[in-house]
């Protein structure tokens, strides 16, 4: 196919590491989405024939059926899945087929295709972060007032809600939809008529293709064009992020399914056992969501890695761009799904939480809020004060609402009976009801905002195709 | 400041290891800016006195003039910029100081300073970029209709012009300033008044903080405030893929420059000489540039790794959020400089460029066309029938405009005289008139396109003070 | 500096981009050693006279005195160390100064003076390995006894030792000394005197320069020589990898010390407090260890991407090879006595540890054990038992040893009162005792032979001087 | 598998994040190899009977057979290649299979396996170095004495010779064949017998099963056994620093092929066309290396971010371990394999590069070594007098040796007729016999010092079976 300038062929290893066949016949539907789109337009501008044009279509679409029945070829003498595709229609159609290929490239193609794709993926990503979200929300919602201990540092810190917990990670998959929303955006631009690198003299309508394909506008250089791999790595930035977020979740669920913590309990259906010791029961899935975020992180490293250095226009380095991205997607879309499985099925054990929340002082800080509010003191001085009745419990190996008020009087005589009103749990949680607090009734109200949300996004979103 | 229940003090190594004053002392502005908006609606709350915040305020205006004359302080005993500006505070008004920090925490405090300065980096970022592509578009246009040899694979592929391939960058330069403008948006909450994790049950007004600050509205839930870093990362992903390109511009300026290219001959202010061979001029700040990028990525992944895997909400570890983003900033306004100045200032060898150009049979696909366009013949047809007029010409040594009229008859009858037409470099350029292509009309166009695009970006563009 | 043939200097930025000083000022004390080497030697070779070597020796012998004293100098038009010592010794002893760079380059000059420093570096890491070695044996010993649980997905497993839980990471650091004295040795060739890439044609003594150096041999490849830095990527890959094994120690401290768990209390020269929840004690140390770790792999990842695909001999990209491997040095540095300091410190509570090794079913694998031993079952047979006694005691909410032996016969018949002889966890873990088992007897065996193992490496230790 | 203690299976999406035998029935000969240790250890010990054990090997050979001629099975249910090993023993030989599974866990069973398979990974990248190694010697050898010009930032600094620049190579690949038998060598030890993470009861001989599995000696710890998975990050380490000098290797041989140098001419065999530039001759064997750096280094990345911060024992995020692994692994063979194919065939064109060897006045630092030796002139001086020589040659558009005597002797006067002898790019290759300097003499030696080492090499080699 390379003309009749070779005498010899590829030897077999260079044949091995050429052939990229294996891993873009996943782009078999994006390809001939692509070609239909161009033999369209070539007939549109009178640059080939209508009896070749339909041919082709025809022959395209036969390939089609073909592809969706049995799979696309994974030959290693077809190179890539655009000979694949040109080799087949040849056999079906003939000779016109060769006019399919007149004012594009491999170069042009694979980038359309693989932008299309691309855009699939982000779409689809949207949709199981939105899934995710609403599996958050309708715990949280059940959980708008269950007290758990909030941790800084793994400490015990401040008492909060379950309900305000999971919606901290309700408002992280928000940031990764909109990344994923914004890579889609930038990658509007349809590179195909690019041809190999300058464009073409063939009289093409780049508007057209662009348009048929879905795209906003063609791109306006041809160089930037087949050179271009951005759109893969803001895929793979937001996947990155929306990763190590995912990571994140799981090490609490890793954390809080552990007998000392005790927060949850799982599911059979989303936890595993032991080969040799019977009585375990396994977070697999989220550690596998914590671990694939390591290999997410590095997908995204190996393409900004192989991208760096690069001359204009294509350089075979950028053929190991569709690997990595292809691995990352079933990887994240794989951990959503399996998060929300875990999340949705799992127990969570409230008694033990609300225990855990009224032990370590967790209400120090309400004690010296107390204090800056009913007398007076500088925070950086009540701070102090509390200080001192934390040191007080621990000796008496007592919480700080079972100091009895002399032993607090006697650390500062300011403090009145009052203050036992703010040293529970409930009434620590209640109190914290500035704009994104964790008092129940914020959270409420942030439940409801939510899902008025993710109903809109419902609403709005549109099915693809991408496996 | 760790209230009294301490015994002892932090052991040197503790110290050492925690001190994170010699970085964070970048942050002083941000931080003053901070408290003082803090102050202002402490006092608009009715929850400090006239008095209290009237000496806040004015204290804090001491220290800023204090900063700006001397720098901020790095004494390793004050362990951050927040300690050190309470406890300066402190010193200059008393024990008034200690209500500042009443509703707030280092926690949130800490999180929005970061965040103003990443706000500010992300618009510092963007200027640079406009600064860089306004160079790049005076020398396409000066350069609108320089032909030099487009490559593919580092091969000869086709003519372009010199002007159309500068172009190629201020597209990828402008997709850079987009991702910045967009971490720029997508940081638009202020994170202050989330309190250690939980909110407060002060009567705060965190919308009036935000909007002083500038920013669009404060976050939705306190817990995800506090253990957010996502901003730092979008900044760094932006900053990654901008270096990206900036590290393929740099490629090619290195290759361009070295001399069996010869195409570009770098300033005296922009190169540098060798200690022991005194014929040397070489493209350092490219290969500073080049270098840079690794880097950056370097620092991206290390935040990534650094927060995977975090429990809620504060941990320690996101300490390590602001070295690495520091150091990618400064990296990359300095590479943007760099560049900016080095092509500004480079002389592009034109002759060479053209005669570059010319050889390898850069015009081969334009005989393809031809075949395909004036005699009807089947793309992948022509193109093996090229292939052997290639070959031809390898074999007497000449290019293809060379060949003899009968040898092209030869190897393909339908082949006539106007084919002279298109086998020239001017002709091939010309004739690609394809949207986004080479041809000069055609990057004419695209140049007045950014010169507009440009002068508005500028008239939109606002100060900003990060260093 | 660079000959006559420049007309203009370097701009600004130029400057800013390209001065090194700031970062390899650093180097001092190599760059001295090298010099004062190289002279010794152009002397023994006849190339310079003994009234000039006398000259220069002496004169570095002042610069020494004067860096010493006030350190080396940082002025941004010196731009390196190289060029700051050969400008201060042509102050000190005129034009024969000049003559101390016949036959070498700076090229070859910054590969051994960063060579020397990373060697330097390689034996500092194994001295601080050692130490935390150390100090996890001390601990490791006195709690070879000592139950706890152990976890395998943070489930609770298997009862083990505390002793043998440490002696895990002596071991993992005992490969992370290996890794860095492999890097030392395989960094065992001199590259002074490739000069810029060729080699010299001044009859130099390379074996000489490279045995007063401490160096092994002289690289065998000019080229190689000067566009080398393997030495300092195997460094970091030491580093990176011996940081990751922190990170797990660190995680496994913030997780004991975080209540729920409540396995270990840290000490107050260890923690640090909060600037407005008084009664938090948070692992500071580790949670920066932890967080240090991303760092360093990143700035390990930053180092090969910038090494990536750079054209021999050097190139100027190279110069990014000292900031990140400086850094990655300290931060490793800085954890190794963080994590020594918190361990050597912290009080173990044993009682929460011995509780937490009996809940859980934890000796479930020894009834299966039981059964395959003394009742003949197959492995996998007794795995089904065990499963259905653990449900069994599950479902009457106590543990294995709690179940009547009435209530296990009618699980499985074969059993018989000897079986409570395993089910506790002292029993257990008194079990282990195949080679590397968690039984007491072992690992006290274990410290015994560590104990003899860093005695030998300890006697074996000579000094460094690298900061 | 997991007992009697779950009433539900795991879902489907758990399955499919779960199921990692797709990956590690790639381990199918490890798995076998270590079963048959286990089991004929068993029976020595004592543990199992002698109709057991017969029936245990019997089993495993037969399965051993049918993997070879059918491949492992890849159903989802068998979860790993552990399971599907032993789910196939018991179709095989009944209750007896469960008697294999005494004393160990998969998790130590896993551990085993994929050490093996490391180790066996590692001795062939070495085999495949030493291949590579000796194809470049060869040519090393043919063209010791063939000039071309010596680059630093890619510009002409000296000339060199081929033989030597290609030797240079030879250097990097002993240093990755020695991290690749540090590798092997550290991972020694074996974790078979470790069983779930404490170690067994009953009465194994972990020394005979490491011995009959080619290991040292059996690992020190259990805990460490299981959770350790350095030895696959000792092989990635190996695996990025020899990719990233393949990828410098491939960035000069797509520099030479490109048409401006034209240093080389690769062989139809290993060189690739375009589907619509008749004329290119597309290195992308070596561009495809170069890529694969990136994402080598990616994989690398990915595993430590993976294994950060994983507490003991075994997590299952170390599943995550194989794929990284395995495909690098793959790609690392393919790069060395097809450099040797593409270096042994190539075509050098020694007329372009002795012509681009004297240009550029590459021996001006022969002029001022001139000085030095001949006229006693300070280095620091003579350079700046060749500084001057070269600007003249500049002005007059001719080489060094073209400028006449008088025009040098106006530059300075201490210049006579005999500097014309250094002048040449001969004389100043032949004059540079420094050790590892690039005289032919010098190149000749380093070549036949390699060929006796790689003679050894290939000597002491061993036969593997990992594919």
């Amino acid at each position: 196919m390379w003309g009749g300038r070779f005498a010899a062929g590829p030897s077999e290893i260079m044949q091995a590491i050429n052939n990229s066949l294996p891993v873009d016949r996943r782009l078999w539907r994006e390809d001939l989405a692509g070609s239909k789109a161009h033999a369209a337009m070539l007939l549109d501008a009178g640059i080939i024939s209508v009896a070749d044009a339909e041919a082709i279509l025809a022959g395209l679409d036969i390939i089609a059926s073909e592809y969706e029945a049995h799979g696309a070829p994974d030959r290693p003498d077809l190179e890539d899945i655009h000979m694949a595709v040109e080799a087949r229609l040849a056999e079906l159609i003939g000779p016109a087929a060769g006019r399919l290929h007149t004012a594009r490239s491999r170069n042009d193609q694979v980038a359309t295709d693989f932008k299309l794709w691309t855009r699939n993926a982000c779409q689809q990503a949207v949709r199981l972060i939105n899934r995710l979200q609403q599996v958050l929300l309708a715990r949280a919602e059940e959980h708008a007032g269950t007290i758990m201990p909030g941790f800084t540092h793994l400490q015990v810190a401040q008492p909060v809600t379950l309900g305000h917990h999971l919606l901290a990670y309700v408002e992280m998959l928000a940031r990764d939809a909109s990344r994923f929303e914004a890579a889609w955006a930038r990658a509007g631009e349809c590179p195909l008529g690019a041809a190999a690198l300058a464009g073409t003299g063939f009289p093409i309508n780049r508007h057209a293709t662009a348009k048929a394909l879905g795209f906003e506008r063609p791109t306006a250089n041809s160089l930037d064009s087949v050179s271009d791999r951005d759109f893969a790595l803001d895929y793979l930035a937001a996947a990155a992020q929306c990763s190590l977020h995912l990571s994140r979740l799981a090490e609490e669920l890793i954390n809080w399914a552990s007998p000392p913590f005790g927060f949850v309990a799982l599911s059979d259906q989303w936890s595993t056992g032991s080969s040799i010791m019977p009585q375990k029961r396994n977070p697999d899935a989220a550690e596998l969501v914590r671990g694939h975020s390591g290999r997410i992180v590095g997908l995204f490293t190996g393409l900004m890695i192989t991208m760096k250095g690069l001359p204009l226009a294509y350089s075979k380095d950028m053929q190991d761009d569709k690997a990595p991205t292809f691995e990352a997607h079933d990887l994240l879309m794989l951990s959503l799904a399996a998060l929300a499985g875990t999340i949705e099925s799992a127990t969570f054990r409230t008694d033990r939480m609300r225990e855990a929340a009224a032990a370590g002082f967790s209400t120090a800080t309400d004690l010296a809020d107390w204090l800056v509010r009913e007398a007076g003191v500088p925070f950086r001085e009540a701070h102090h004060i509390t200080g001192r009745a934390v040191k007080a419990a621990e000796e008496r190996n007592c919480d700080l609402a079972d100091l009895p008020l002399p032993a607090l009087q006697e650390i500062d005589a300011r403090i009145d009976a009052r203050v036992y009103d703010v040293l529970s749990v409930e009434a620590s949680v209640a109190s914290r009801t500035s704009y994104g607090g964790t008092a129940p009734v914020r959270v409420r109200e942030q439940v409801e905002r939510w899902k008025a949300i993710l109903l809109a996004a419902e609403g709005s979103g549109e099915g693809d195709r991408s496996a």
